[in-house]
């Protein structure tokens, strides 16, 4: 497929982006013996060859270049985040000491063996070592080791460009008062939202009637600019779904169409070659459940596989009603998603018209995937489950 | 407390907010008898009647005012989504048609009954009914709802205006060349980038040097100007842990600290008050893992909870190695998370070093919460799981 170029971003703007690089630490972490509390610093071994009470000769801080210990009978107060002073190889917590008379005693033997209370430098990660990979999905986490690593910018895909294009005489825009036969566009807006959530925020949209001449205008200068197209409607067997010819005949080359599900059997997809390289075009059906659930289903997983995203892990889900489907087709069912106590997930189908009840389908969480090769379902069965992109 | 301001926003910018209006249909949906299939649409009393073959009279497009059928032994074609024309009740596959000669002769009776492919008007909701509530959070599905009534713009709770303050004399900017002693600021970023993927994006970052003089002053200032404080370091009982006492001089009420937990002890929390309103103060530990831990323990919950936003479900996982923490407080214990073919979630704790060892935790999914009064915890035992935001 075409698309694989990259772009630099800010940090604090990455987030949801495919890294696009290999990222090192460029120094240990931590970077010296770190504190990891507020107490003294001391010798373990003056404190293992009877020494308890040592001298207090300064404040080590958090900021501040690292301190020595003159002397094995000496300490220093240290603060959490402070390099370690040289000589010393052990915070005794400010709780397990007695301080007086500029004097620190050890209370508790415990708390005064080598290493403790310290973070060892290098114990995170080695300088040189690959923290992040190239097709990781940056979240706030990755944001906070990159900026641990000096990462001001990175290097992320490009988020390919997106033309949505809902079809339909029957639409009219969401701001208008519908004629009894009409219905508002809200397929574009859902799938533009969805695509945005799931990080590819460079759409457009628009609507075409169900004209013949404009459709194939329109689809020919959007196979010359854009990067992935996703129609919705007009991809079935009705006298003015003009899609599947149009496609064809604008040189996209079908991969696919009429796969046994529901919902979304007219789902059509195809490839376009521009300049050697392929971009995907997606027909969706214009049923809004069918429509929403094949984005789920095809479309964005095909994306994240483009983008080479690190995936994520599948969702399995015990289904909380015995179910009969005797069609041979795949059935997308939507669910409420729970987790019970016992750590397992449950999936409880809610009634809905598969013709396109969006209302219940928007109450909820995703839908598990029966296979189509079955026609009855147990109690208590786990099936995949497909979460409604938030 | 304070801030329950509403704004209004364009429906195609809302995923993610909070609705501030209950939202009703403006009209039945489906808003007419609509068309499932590509077929006919006959008179099913007709057929139950003795007609099989009926003569085809016209086309019923979507989008096409309603139709009539002048008699019961005729037919119209129509497409999915037209509204059924009066005088008919069921429509007819086209598959289970045969057509020739003007007309549609019923193949299968089965598929000619009362009803047969009609969405029926108002079968998903009826006029009046309210399909969403204030405090729902807006995600493409609820855009698609919101569109499908007429919504272009949808009345939202106002985003929080967020301070983010690191602290600590040992903290430089990402893009510089740390001293050996020094470590990059990470916290800021990583907070304001899990806010903004949680719904909170108005934050603005900044940094105050370990400066008792400075930091009061700043808090004064921020405590008059914001709606929410979130400090990270400095709260701590080490020398130059200024936080605790400058955020109790500067009028805020403290409310609790030292929650007995791992980590985040030194979490401290407070509420500011202003103009009659209450506004929250988090001042977190500045470890990394702390800080990042307790905002999703406590941070990212408050919010949610202050602007009311309906909850979504809590998730539980089973520890997959058996554990012993012997310290009397609750473990917030990094895992993995998967999600096995029976159903289950998995949680698999990494080795890590709770002293602040982020490159570990970036690994992980979220974290598992381990009860304070235990201290053994079973392979498979299921325990509250939170997610990292993404």
């Amino acid at each position: 497929m075409g698309l694989r170029g990259t772009t630099e971003i800010e940090l604090s703007q990455a987030n949801g982006h495919v890294l696009r690089e290999d990222l090192q630490a460029d120094r240990d972490l931590p970077p010296f013996n770190r504190s990891t509390f507020d107490g003294v610093a001391i010798s373990s071994t003056a404190f293992k060859n009877g020494s308890q009470t040592f001298s207090i000769k300064g404040t080590a801080l958090a900021g501040s270049p690292r301190m020595k210990l003159a002397s094995s009978a000496d300490c220093l107060e240290i603060m959490t985040g402070a390099p370690l002073p040289e000589g010393a190889d052990c915070v005794v917590k400010i709780e397990d000491l007695k301080i007086a008379n500029g004097e620190a005693t050890v209370l508790d033997p415990d708390q005064a063996e080598l290493g403790h209370g310290v973070h060892e430098q290098g114990s995170d990660c080695r300088r040189g070592e690959t923290l992040l990979k190239a097709g990781s999905v940056i979240t706030p986490k990755e944001i906070a080791v990159a900026a641990s690593i000096g990462k001001a910018t990175l290097q992320v895909s490009n988020s390919p460009r997106i033309a949505i294009i809902a079809t339909g005489d029957e639409l009219v825009p969401v701001d208008s008062i519908p004629e009894p036969h009409q219905i508002r566009r809200s397929n574009d807006l859902a799938l533009a939202s969805a695509l945005q959530a799931a990080g590819y925020a460079n759409t457009t949209r628009l609507h075409l009637d169900d004209n013949l001449e404009k459709i194939e205008a329109s689809v020919s200068k959007l196979l010359g600019s854009e990067d992935v197209l996703i129609l919705a409607g007009g991809v079935s067997k009705g006298k003015r779904d003009f899609l599947p010819e149009v496609l064809v005949n604008q040189g996209v080359d079908r991969k696919f169409q009429w796969v046994s599900q529901r919902p979304g059997k007219p789902l059509w997809f195809g490839t376009f070659n521009r300049e050697q390289h392929d971009y995907p075009v997606f027909a969706l059906p214009g049923n809004p459940v069918s429509c929403f659930t094949c984005l789920h289903r095809y479309v964005l997983p095909a994306l994240d596989k483009w983008l080479g995203k690190r995936k994520g892990f599948p969702v399995y889900a015990q289904l909380q009603e015995e179910m009969a489907f005797h069609p041979p087709l795949t059935l997308f069912l939507p669910t409420h998603l729970r987790s019970e106590k016992t750590g397992a997930n449950l999936a409880t189908p809610v009634p809905f018209n598969t013709s396109g009840d969006l209302v219940s389908v928007a109450k909820t969480d995703g839908f598990i995937e029966l296979p189509r090769d079955r026609t009855h379902f147990d109690k208590g069965e786990a099936f995949r489950f497909y979460p409604w992109i938030v």
